[in-house]
């Protein structure tokens, strides 16, 4: 079959239109979640959305919904979306292109005055980011019912600013229960934010899940030392005790295959200074990988290896797990969509495993849902920086289009 | 032979008299060069040596040489000493022993009656620690010619006041050119400063030399990336380069034998935040060992090991050696003397290579010196709990006196 053609240049300069909302010097965004500046492209999505004849509810959290009627209005509608905030030095594609994208199927659509049978939901996603309050994922989190709406509203920005008084302030605590809506499916499209669709050669990514995440701190306490005066076999050192245990989780990570994500971004010394032999060291780790049983042997054998080092250098230690995630699997129906449609246009796909959270791992708890990845350049984000190709943008917007499509002909015909 | 026995006891009672110049709330001592704790405890120096009968002689550096005559003036003294300025948060014998066993020397052969063939001289060296102006051992490094008057005097606090003006400011820059007394030979007591002679039992540490020294910066270069997104393979992960160097150069001194110093006290990772890949790593390395050659052959391995790390991450670097100083070999004349000197009564001795640098280094340049070394308590130096046990003080001042008075035959009677 040969349906619909998202107009490409419409979606390109819409996205860069928006840009104007929170533009930094560098050409990114610093559009943090409740801002002024979220607040005009919140009113920017409104007009547009309404525009093309679809009402904007919005709930309680500010997550907003824009809604395009269905031939049959008992069903729940398939919806599509991700989020307009910004990290601070943000770019213009992440979370942006997945909102912006449901607002080219809204045209598009009413370009070609198609009717769908589901109602469809364009949806903007309430703090997502994290950077001005945590958690992450919060609106959609609340939605989905992982936090409370009153642990939401009492989160405070670093200035001790509550969420709740800035939905307020900028008008958009809607009057909708959050989770009112339910979707018959959700589809999110959103840039990778790593390199490997770019890397290997693939317009699309088809996103199986979001890895499980545990993010451990690690305490090792030796003894401070003389660096001159004191031998090795006498030393209690927790630079080596530190350091080797990066090469384990690292080596372990080889060992279990490529899927691992083990990731050491801060070691501190204490006294850190260069002629002491440490007494002690601080060490985080970021593991992750796409199964929680693995994950399970992967801290087992950590907590092994870190018992060989303590006790080979004299050293005692904390393993502390700070977070933990468990992973998600997105719906079967779902995934399967996606992957026909990017076939459908002859675009080439690959199933991926999403490193990232977003907006879709709370909506699985009550949705099927599926997303959709396309490359960005070099693999870069969260960075002014951050650019994905106009071709892949439009080959992303496409497969969101054909996804929803295919899904509510799917849906309504069961 | 059975020779003059020190005053244990005054030696003890003179250590803790002049503990209260510069004491601090923790028992330790903050005397730092050219203060006014450092004015005070010289001028007692001063004192306590005229009253003696010794002649006591200040140099343009401050350095301070309290000369008791021998039978035969025309010799070069034997001279003994140290230094009695001392770290921030530093203790009561770290070159203090060095200093007041030699005021015991002066008392204990005038209550013999006792003369020697040499003059002796007692040695406050200025400026030994390095605490307050930067580099340490200066006044000693004067001395020896290793450093120049100019240099020295320009030296600066961290306030930027300069040595020259407080030399003056406390009343200590003397008339005589630095490097004007010569010594027949020079002897330092010093407690060790590390565990070795406690763990071995042995009162007694015949200091054969003072090892090599090389101290390495190394700048890891690799690239930023979501620890989540970024699949192993496409990582250049400063973390574990610096994590593998750490180990590596702990492996390498395992290899070359005990001797051996590797100590890394300082990491830094950049952008350090625990879920981003670090992009770079600095790495400190202090590496030691008694044999120049050694040292020579530890760099080389040390770069084809990093050379290898860079290569397999895919990572540059840099390695700069930011400090060298070559190995000392004290005087085999003066080892043995105080090897004997120990052995005459009846005290276990071992020898040992100094970790840490000393007055000595410089002195060895220009005459035969050697150390003498005492176990200190666990080895802790540098500390306000600092401490020696009355039995080892007393032992290496016998030795310090039995060893000056053994090489003022010696040499007399060539």
């Amino acid at each position: 079959m040969h349906g619909p053609q998202v107009n490409a240049e419409r979606l390109w300069a819409t996205i860069q239109e928006t840009a104007r909302f929170g533009a930094t010097e560098r050409g990114g965004l610093c559009r943090l979640a409740l801002s002024d500046a979220d607040r005009a492209v919140r009113d920017w999505f409104r007009g547009a959305c309404e525009r093309t004849g679809c009402k904007v509810e919005v709930d309680q959290l500010g997550n907003m919904f824009a809604r395009r009627p269905g031939r049959r209005p008992e069903l729940a509608p398939i919806g599509v979306g991700s989020h307009l905030d910004t990290q601070p030095t943000g770019g213009r594609f992440d979370g942006v292109l997945g909102v912006l994208a449901g607002v080219e199927l809204l045209r598009t659509l009413n370009d070609r005055q198609l009717e769908t049978q589901h109602p469809l939901a364009v949806v903007n996603w309430t703090n997502e980011e994290g950077a001005r309050f945590t958690p992450a994922m919060l609106g959609s989190g609340v939605f989905a019912g992982t936090y409370t709406k009153d642990f939401a509203y009492a989160r405070k920005d670093r200035h001790g600013v509550r969420l709740g008084s800035e939905l307020k302030r900028i008008g958009y605590q809607g009057e909708m229960p959050c989770g009112h809506e339910r979707f018959a499916s959700f589809f999110e499209l959103h840039i990778e934010q790593g390199p490997v669709l770019e890397q290997q050669g693939k317009a699309i990514g088809v996103v199986v899940g979001v890895q499980g995440m545990r993010w451990f701190d690690l305490h090792l306490y030796g003894m401070a030392a003389h660096a001159g005066t004191t031998p090795r076999r006498m030393r209690r050192d927790a630079s080596v005790g530190a350091a080797r245990f990066i090469d384990g989780a690292s080596r372990l990570a080889d060992a279990f295959g490529e899927d691992v994500r083990a990731t050491t971004g801060v070691v501190e010394l204490s006294p850190g200074v260069h002629n002491v032999v440490p007494e002690s060291a601080h060490v985080t780790l970021d593991l992750r990988h796409p199964s929680e049983e693995t994950l399970e042997r992967l801290e087992h054998e950590l907590r092994a290896t870190l018992e060989a080092i303590g006790s080979e250098l004299g050293l005692t230690y904390e393993l502390v797990l700070v977070a933990s995630n468990p992973p998600v699997a997105f719906d079967d129906d779902c995934i399967r969509t996606v992957r026909e449609a990017a076939a459908s246009r002859k675009l080439e796909s690959m199933e991926i495993v999403s490193g990232a959270g977003h907006d879709s791992v709370h909506v699985a708890r009550v949705a099927p849902t599926g997303m959709i990845f396309i490359p960005c350049v070099q693999g870069i984000s969260h960075n002014e920086v951050e650019s994905a190709l106009p071709e892949h943008v439009a080959a992303g917007a496409q497969v969101l289009l054909e996804t929803a499509l295919r899904r509510d002909r799917e849906l309504a015909s069961i």
